[in-house]
């Protein structure tokens, strides 16, 4: 990777307790230009999570607009996942991220993200780590978006399970006609799904590290564990860490060495049944003589897990050190 | 009806032969101001529908901008039913419309809509004779336009049989997504489905009358008998006359004396299944004391047939006219 | 109609109080013969469905098997609508048909039909009253049992709405699969649906003529009372009859002139979506030159109502004596 | 293990070549009786499976009754495989199984199922490695069955991807509505999918190693021959070997200590989507302490590939030597 000429990103998120994980590691590390911030309905109300995109941006000194987006998905309603983020959608086990007065931009995410597009062809990542409402918004209004983005990087879907339902992520589950809209683009994509993230973990000695970095208030270590704490109460006590699955997109434009991607055939599954949002991607083995498949997707499937940590823990530990400042 | 206080409409269309004759009733009627025509894939490409309406304007010095909208449904992707418009979208059994050097106007439909909605809070009736892809997608950037728009009248769906298949008609089928986010927005809506239209018949006396109310080029007659022969091919020649449907809307804002309208709760089916893109109805008769559903729809069910035609047939011969002129 | 020769029938039923009048018109009348009765989980229980064909035998002395079904559907599970029928199937707004000590016979009910319709091929016409999953078995089981009975008469589905949800008529949805297996079986198929049974009413009257017939104790009134009462709750009480349903069955047997009938391309929705249960027929005008549609029901679309009345409420009338003697 | 009490199995198969394999390995082995073999419409016709079963008990001298059982899926119509199994359903790539004239048994393989659960309640353990139809039918008619049966031992599903289609292994795929009558009976059940017979390889020396076990004939290799042949033209010629699906589920009656099963919830898709065969598990850690979920499905997550070969070998050579004694 070169420093020297970094990733132009939009960041289209729902902040999220992972969300901001994201946000900081993309805003610390100078292989990233974060463009602008668009939020979306997902872990909360779109009021909520783009209140705390505008918490984020002010409490760590980022100087990024914030472009609110879809209050709704397009078809699916369901209930914010409170018992996973809090009702704020960032709760926190400690200190809170200040409230701001900041406001959202005047221009929304749909059309944000279609002006960068426009005015940047060829050079907007766009880094999607909440529900998918937004991209298929601005790509059904102009399908041509597909080619003018360089690419899709997401956290969402899964090549395994689910974890809202037994089949489906909670991204791609809350908003599945959105992603499929977005799988059917042509645009090029890079998911980062459960199968890949539930390899990552933020231990409690990550955690302890963060706390470890500054003296007094950390409410990023406060609400990280806030995240830990929601999943452990779920997932087990035992279990040795959260998975942290929104950094992964931008950790893989920052280093992809980490990553193992496979190109593979995805589609998203929508429709009235159980399969509600599932990811299904075509793991056939097949011939490549004769394979005619189209594979619209890179498929994150290995990560080293500790090269990984030693790029996202530091950028929890800027967002600390920042907040502190 | 007071004709003092015409109904300020936009028209979302795809055409079209029937959308020629819907236009042509609104722009004749003092009842009507139409105050912009949006397009959409639907019936042609997104480009022939566009080139249509353009020459519909230019043809019939008519004074309304054209804005063009959805290249694609949102997700659904089908054959254009050349078979029944022509590879054109609006073929002509003889004399074609001229084609134009007009352009569609800079402005998008959706962002038509939703300027045209905003500065005109409550006054506007969406007329929607196409799918319903530029409509839901304004309705998804701006939930809050279902308050704003004062209606939406539209052909589509049925409260019996379908066209397209045995459960659907054309217009919702062709994006039955679309369809399912307009039903389930909270906007007033005015369903014109094949349970209705079917009643209503343009017969070979009607395109007669059109025909000898000028001498000469008669692109208005021609391509009126195009649309009633492919009718004819279809369903028999032994049929009295082709159904009218798109300009239904456009009759029962002149003069909704001529309709019978039932308030019932309705929602579009979609998924993977033969019911995609059916409007389901609900009929079943319950003790209004205890009747606890949203009724989300007026379902146009009778129609007075003879009065309807005298309304149309005028102005298919003011477009005959206006054309000569 | 011949009397001489009567129709050999299965009723195949969930009594159910229309159940009740079908199977008494079908025992008073010369046209008819039942060979067998069989009994399917619907209305109620196949415990209660059963118990209660046992009583109908036992009560107007029919010298009929009793051959018990399929517990539960293929796959669907519901709740048993006892607000229709009550806890029983068959409750009475009075006199209830006496408890017997007969016993279904030791065949059970699909094997039954099986061993019927092997015995007289092309002879037996199965009258299907209930959810379809004992007739559904029987034909996966024995695919060539499609030719070998006359013919499936069936009260269930609609050609329009229907009961249990907006889309689907109770019998159709209760085993939806299950009628699927019947749509597509090849075997000749006479449908009567909600569309047909909703033309056909019992009224105060019909039933007050009924329970004149006799002095003392009258079931088949109270029951028909009953019956009647939860559809005047559900509906208003200013309906003028209740529909009755499974009787069409039997009545389209013994006078066919009384019905019209359209041999009509048909198909039972499944899956999981709002459609489920639906028969979905395809009413598309056609030229009949080009119509390649397979046409596998028969759909009753009209009845004299009159005549029908006139046929059934006899029917009742000979319970009715026949209990009293 | 106890070679003194033998499982006493059904085999309902739809040989087919990796059928024949399980058969060979059942009949060799001391820990598994064979009571009967049914047959079901699967890789071929149900006329070519029972001919084929037939041909297989006749040729390794099997004294097992052979049962005909579904001619059709409950409801999915496919075109039969015979690109993997050949015309025939189970093709050689020399010499075949000789022709024979043994029947199949008076009684079906649905009656015959049954018969034996109710004559040996608890005792018998159903092995299927054919699509479920005769089972569902089975558990349809008589849902008591679920618990009169030992277990059913089957191949079929995946916990990860599917062969016929990206999400379904062809068994369940095949009739799907009848895996999920299977999956939702209460029936214990353990399930051998190809997320676990992917791991297992039938290679070209286990193969040579057949062939070398007799002089002269040697259909038995020959059988095996076409069937990875098939699997290398599909999934490529520099595969190791051929998964042996069939076997799995008779290996791990005769040694459960090979495979690694986790208890687990799991459901068959149905409906009119790309899913339709997937069986979905629920693979969400979740905290044990709240766990309330129904943990219907014994998964079989691992096999130990190389005892796996020792023990299906032989079986294989048994077969050809008893073929050439």
């Amino acid at each position: 990777m070169s420093v020297s000429t970094p990733h132009r990103i939009i960041i289209d998120c729902d902040p999220g307790h992972d969300d901001m994980a994201a946000i900081l590691l993309a805003a610390s590390h100078p292989a990233i230009r974060i463009e602008a911030i668009t939020t979306v309905c997902g872990n909360a109300s779109l009021e909520n999570t783009t209140r705390n995109a505008l918490r984020i941006v002010d409490a760590f000194g980022l100087d990024v607009p914030v472009h609110a987006g879809a209050v709704l998905p397009l078809l699916h309603r369901y209930e914010f996942p409170a018992a996973f983020h809090g009702p704020s959608g960032m709760d926190s086990a400690g200190v809170e991220l200040p409230q701001t007065e900041r406001k959202a931009d005047a221009v929304g995410a749909v059309e944000a993200i279609i002006a960068k597009a426009d005015a940047n062809p060829g050079e907007i990542s766009l880094v999607v780590i909440g529900p998918m409402t937004n991209v298929a918004l601005a790509l059904a209004l102009r399908p041509d978006l597909a080619q003018k983005l360089k690419q899709i990087v997401f956290m969402g879907g899964s090549a395994t399970e689910g974890n809202v339902t037994p089949a489906a992520e909670f991204n791609t589950w809350a908003d599945a006609e959105a992603a499929r809209i977005v799988f059917k683009s042509g645009a090029k994509l890079v998911m980062f799904g459960l199968n890949l993230t539930h390899q990552t973990l933020l231990s409690r000695a990550d955690i302890a590290e963060v706390r470890a970095a500054v003296s007094g208030d950390n409410p990023v270590a406060d609400i990280m564990t806030f995240y830990c704490g929601t999943y452990y109460a779920f997932a087990g006590e035992d279990k040795p860490g959260a998975p942290l699955h929104d950094p992964c997109a931008v950790a893989w434009l920052i280093d992809p060495s980490i990553f193992g991607i496979e190109q593979l055939p995805g589609e998203v599954i929508i429709g009235d049944g159980p399969g509600y949002g599932q990811t299904l991607i075509d793991f056939r083995p097949q011939d490549p003589r004769h394979d005619t498949r189209v594979k619209n997707v890179g498929v994150a499937m290995t990560v080293d897990a500790r090269r990984f940590t030693e790029l996202v823990t530091p950028g929890l530990i800027w967002g600390a050190k920042r907040y502190a400042a």
